[in-house]
């Protein structure tokens, strides 16, 4: 099924012009998009295979900058919970993540993903070749990061052995049309100088992504302008570590400066509006980086801090919350929250040139939203019911790469029933090392 | 069917001790709760219709204590603008609102409350009644409060007529099973000192709640400072009319005082972070007020400002906007905002004794999450469950008055195709009114 003609939907493009064509066909060969137009087009191309949007809105597949997606298997445990990271989540990880967790944890997450329109996502997680084989297996694109830190882990007895991890998991991966795989030191605060630069120089020796947690926490902040009187980004800055291939999580905790390091080395970003709002990190200034025009995108963070791997709930919190901080109704339109969950996500992952529009030549990562739910109509603002009235059950229809991955809201190609058995069959063995916790 | 066993559930029964019971069984028989308790209830109740909840969450029906249910026909228009209210709305409300679009817009916002576990709503607009017998037909409890103005409005040609048109109104409802008319000046702004007591005199002469916007915008703090050098709460005490039958909207701007005094008349609250984040209003102090067991419960506003009529998703943003704007990421614990959700709502509307917990002898207003869905896994805590992940789509069957009244996600008893269909025949003359303002 290589030839597929999409009709009977509102394309929003999300090209430069923001062009939305309604009653669109959008025509897809192999692996891209080959032409887009109104519904005269049909007539052209003969022998396609159809797929009827039924009046829905067709847009390009939506990136999640950032997640940990096999911590799945952890969500829902101890949300409320003061200083988690330390208290709950270090030693779960310690207890419990090996092969199969990663694994299983990351087939569900990653159907999670599919079924919510997310076509492209960027992980870091031990064991990410684990992850890497699951969304080879599931079809969605990724850059998955190897975590590497300054203490025993999940898939290192020795501190730093993440490296070597890395290094054979790229080895392993990079010729892959989907997958690209990444070095990711988890961040400054836990590795030092020497390795965070041996990091960068693996990830500039095999050309991949570097992708790190930034300024995301208090006791980080302090660390670097009690130790070196620099803010985190600074620090990074001064060992030479931030380009165009740096994807930064979070960076809630810069300054003006900060932002015109890391806007000169044009480093992506992932804004995690939902983890850092239930965490209480703070607000990164996302309104600030999008108007510089700036690379960012969107991110889940892990499923123990935003919950859901979707970046549809995402959105309306975007615009909810920096509207209430900056006492501004009109600041953020739903446009350009549209543009960050899409283009936005794709420029911060360095992907432009490959997905988040929807225009001739790119690959073929498209959503399809039913407009058939109740929460869906009326419709006077495509964007403004994409960003506050959709959620992720309105997503129809996926396709990843031109190929069909979710139709009529089912996953296809995998029996979701045994991912779904996977993932609860750790449920007791999780619950009573939690408890020993 | 008025014999109904629900079982195969875990019911979050939101009673005082918060129990919880697993694989549990609850009897209706008529409009009440007869019997609760484990599975082996089930051989005891013999002809009874079974409703097989499939590993679902059974919780109480969830309370909106604040909307304009009708507005949902003017949904997504206007989202980012400047000064809504008064460039928008008043405008687009004067030229189109009538007996036809208020019970159009009724019965569709409707559909979607029922379809996402709303089972009780407080409501305030014009033409009133035609709401009355919108949710009279559907079969949703309701407060409802005809609108009163200090200017000629759709159905009132002089200032102050709603105040004949809700003594009418009143009058043909008042013995309604489900539906509790009521007296609703629109806010303190737009209603002078007599009429506000005039308001309060009717409502009290029929026993009848009285709702109102109070302290939700800037420049109605700002006038009744300067005239009175009091807060709007302050000058609404000021009048007498506060007391236990007041269901105040928003109360974003109050400071400690008010709330003392709004804890001293027993105040009802409708928090509405959703419409107050995205309209930029500002955070109703709703951890005090929660801390200080005063009425509040939770409140989606009208469609035109917080866009969806569903309690779910207001849900994750009330845990997520105090926390962050606290710096304390243990505040509003999830089981807390379920509380708002449901019992906290009842209490909020003087309904405590009827509605909001799962309790023998309260009314069977029900709702059944379903688990099944990807999102909904794992489930290590119930009330994370419910205001971390699930959405909307995660309503399965919702029970009114012990009548089943959404089932298998679909609407029962109406054709939800025919009340679609009304509200989309609305659009071309709403976009046209809206292209002349
Ligand atoms: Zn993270
Ligand atoms: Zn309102």
């Amino acid at each position: 099924m290589d030839k597929i003609l999409i009709k009977n939907v509102t394309i929003l493009t999300m090209n430069k012009a923001k062009e939305i064509i309604e009653n669109g066909v959008v025509v897809i060969s192999g692996k891209k998009i080959i032409d887009i137009g109104d519904s005269s087009l049909e007539s052209k191309y003969k022998g396609f295979f159809i797929i009827d949007g039924n009046g829905g809105i067709l847009m390009p597949g939506m990136v999640n900058c950032h997640s940990h997606v096999s911590m799945v298997a952890f969500r829902s445990l101890a949300d409320d919970e003061a200083d988690r990271l330390k208290k709950y989540i270090l030693p779960l990880e310690k207890k419990l993540v090996d092969k199969d967790l990663v694994y299983n944890g990351a087939r569900y997450g990653i159907c999670e993903m599919l079924l919510s329109g997310v076509t492209t996502f960027c992980d870091m997680y031990y064991y990410e070749d684990e992850v890497a084989r699951a969304a080879s297996r599931l079809g969605i694109r990724a850059i998955l990061g190897e975590t590497i830190v300054n203490f025993p882990s999940p898939d290192s007895k020795e501190p730093y052995e993440g490296l070597a991890y890395c290094k054979e998991f790229i080895q392993n991966w990079h010729k892959n049309d989907l997958i690209t795989p990444a070095v990711a030191p988890h961040a400054p605060y836990t590795n030092d100088s020497e390795h965070l630069i041996k990091a960068y120089n693996l990830s500039q020796k095999y050309k991949v992504p570097l992708t790190m947690h930034v300024a995301e926490m208090d006791y980080e902040y302090k660390k670097y302008k009690e130790e070196y009187n620099m803010t985190p980004v600074q620090y990074l800055d001064s060992l030479g570590i931030l380009d165009k291939n740096f994807i930064g999580a979070h960076l809630v905790l810069v300054d003006d400066k900060d932002l015109d390091i890391l806007e000169e080395r044009e480093v992506g970003i992932s804004h995690n509006i939902g983890a850092n709002s239930k965490g209480a990190k703070g607000v990164a200034p996302a309104v600030k980086m999008y108007k510089r025009g700036m690379k960012i995108g969107l991110g889940t963070d892990g499923p123990m801090s935003g919950n859901t791997l979707d970046i549809m709930t995402q959105m309306p919190l975007v615009g909810k919350i920096h509207k209430l901080f900056n006492s501004d109704r009109t600041l953020l339109p739903a446009k350009d929250i549209v543009e960050m969950a899409t283009i936005g996500g794709a420029r911060a992952l360095n992907m432009e040139h490959l997905i988040g529009t929807i225009e001739i030549g790119k690959r073929a990562d498209l959503v399809i939203l039913e407009t058939e739910s109740v929460n869906m109509q009326p419709i006077y603002d495509y964007y403004s019911t994409i960003v506050y009235s959709a959620n992720p059950s309105n997503v129809d229809t996926v396709i990843v790469n031109g190929r069909i991955v979710v139709k009529s809201k089912k996953i296809l190609h995998v029996d979701f029933n045994d991912i779904r058995r996977s993932l609860l069959d750790m449920k007791d063995k999780i619950l009573s090392a939690t408890k020993e916790i």
